[in-house]
C-alpha cells in the first residue's frame, strides 16, 4: 500500500488528523532521557496520532547517541501508526539516491520532506520507492518565508504556487509542507491543488489556529495532517509529562473534528 | 579567524583551489572500509588540497556504521586543512539552531552547504557561529537545476541571480555553490557577486571543465574552490587507488593553475 493510503486508513480509523512532532529540545531533555522521554509520549498520544514526525535535527544535533535515540524512538512506534521523517533534504543524481537509501531503507520513514530548489531530480529517487512519499516545501511556516517563496515570477505565480504545481505534477506520491501561520497562502494552495496531500505546520506555539487550518484546507483523511511538536510533547514539564501530551494531542484532534463539524 | 580567512591561507599556501570531495559509493567501498579508504586517499591528496568536502548523505546511507566511518574520516583530515561539510541542510527557527549544533559542534565542520528557499531565519543559525561559514545552493550542477533555479522573477532576475544577491548580503560568511557545468551563470554570479566565495561543484564526473572554471570565476585564493569527488577517489579502483588519487587531485590543481596562468 502507498504510503498516503497508509495515512488515509490510520487517520479515518482514529478520525484524527494530528500528526505528533517528536522533536527533543536539548535544553529540557537530555540525549540519554531522549528515548524514555519519547517512548512514553508515544504510549500517550498514540489513540489520537493520524501520524509521528520526528525532526532529525533535533537528534543529529546530539551526534550519534542522538542517532541511537532515534533508533530507539521510531522501534516504539507502533506499526500501523505512519512515520514521517522531517529531514528535508535535497540533493542532485547519485547523492539524492544515497539520502533515499538512508531515509527509506536505513531510517524506514514512510515518507519524508524534501527540499525541491534543485528540481525533479533531487526528488526523483526518493519517488523510485513507489510505497514511501515525499512532502515537498512550499510554503513554510517560518517569518522569512517570504523572502523567496512569496517572490512571484514572471508568470504571475509565486514561487511557492508554482512549486505547488511542478511538484505535484511529478508524482502522486507528492505530498506539500505548507504552514498553518499563512493561513491564505494555505487556502491557496489547497485551490490550486485540491487533490494533494498536504503536511501542515505550525499551530500551538507557532501561532497557527486549528481552526483556520481545516477551514482552508478541508479535513480529508490522508490529504491533510496537522502537526504540533513543542505544544504537545512539553505540554508539561512536571512528572505529568506525558498525560498532558496525550491530553494536548486529544484536545487538537478535538479542536480539527469540531472545526470540521462547524464547518460542514 | 573566519573559515574563508583560513580557507585563504590554506589555498595560497599549496597554491591550490582544489576541494577533494570524500563521497564513498556504496557499490564500490563497503561501509566497512570506509574509514580506511579515506584516510589513504587524503594521505595521498592532502600536498594538493585546499580543502575537503566529504557529502554526509553516502554515510548516511549506511546508518550509524556509516556516521562512525564519517567521524574516523574527519579525525584523519590534517587540522590545518579546511573541512567543508556538504549537507545542504535549511530548515526554520530553533530547529536551523539544531542543525548547526550537529555541523559546527559535533561534527565540527569550519563550513556547511545550506538550502536557502526558506530564507535568512534558515540560515541566521549557521551565521551565529562567527568563525564558521556557509555555502548557499545558488545554482547547482544538476540537470534540473534550472527548474526552478532560472525561472525569471517579475524583477527581471532569475531566482539563482536573486539568490545570489540576498543571501551574500546576509553575512561576510555566505559563500556560495555554483556549478561548473553552468559556466555562463557561473560569469554571471562571479559578475554578479565579485567578492563571494564560491563553491563549484561539477568537474570531471559530471563534466564541467576547470579551464572555464578559471575564465569565468576567476583564480582566488578563499574565493573559489573547485570541487571533484569520484573522478579523484575512483580514479583508479585497483590496488594502486590512493596514488591515482594523489594523481588526480594534484592534475586539477595544476590545470586549475595552468588556466589562471593562461589568463593572466
Amino acid at each position: 500500500m502507498t504510503f498516503f493510503a497508509e495515512l488515509e486508513r490510520r487517520s479515518r480509523e482514529v478520525d484524527s488528523l494530528v500528526c505528533v512532532g517528536l522533536d527533543p529540545d536539548y535544553k529540557k531533555t537530555p540525549v540519554d532521557q531522549i528515548a524514555a522521554f519519547n517512548k512514553a509520549i508515544i504510549a500517550a498520544t498514540a489513540p489520537y496520532a493520524a501520524c509521528y514526525k520526528p525532526n532529525i535535527a533535533f537528534y543529529e544535533q546530539h551526534g550519534l547517541p542522538g542517532l541511537r535515540a532515534l533508533e530507539e524512538t521510531l522501534a516504539a512506534i507502533p506499526a500501523d501508526i505512519p512515520v514521517i521523517g522531517d529531514v528535508k533534504r535535497g540533493d542532485m543524481g547519485n547523492t539524492a539516491e544515497a539520502y533515499a537509501r538512508a531515509m527509506f531503507e536505513q531510517w524506514k520513514f514512510g515518507a519524508v520532506t524534501v527540499n525541491g530548489y534543485q528540481g525533479l531530480d533531487a526528488v526523483a529517487p526518493f519517488l523510485a520507492y513507489q510505497d514511501h512519499a515525499v512532502y515537498v516545501l512550499c510554503r513554510t511556516s517560518n517569518p522569512s518565508s517570504r523572502e523567496f517563496q512569496e517572490r512571484r515570477l514572471e508568470n504571475g505565480k509565486m514561487l511557492y504556487q508554482e512549486m505547488a504545481l511542478t511538484a505535484t505534477g511529478w508524482s502522486a506520491n507528492v505530498g506539500l509542507v505548507v504552514g498553518a501561520t499563512a493561513p491564505s497562502e494555505l487556502r491557496d494552495v489547497r485551490s490550486l491543488v485540491p487533490a494533494a496531500p498536504l503536511l501542515v505546520p505550525g499551530v500551538g506555539t507557532q501561532g497557527g489556529k486549528p481552526d483556520d487550518v481545516v477551514l482552508n484546507a478541508g479535513y480529508d483523511y490522508g490529504k491533510l495532517v496537522v502537526n504540533a511538536s513543542r505544544s504537545i510533547i512539553y505540554a508539561s514539564t512536571g512528572a505529568d509529562f506525558a498525560e498532558a501530551a496525550g491530553k494536548a494531542a486529544r484536545d487538537l484532534r478535538d479542536e480539527l473534528r469540531a472545526a470540521a463539524a462547524a464547518r460542514a
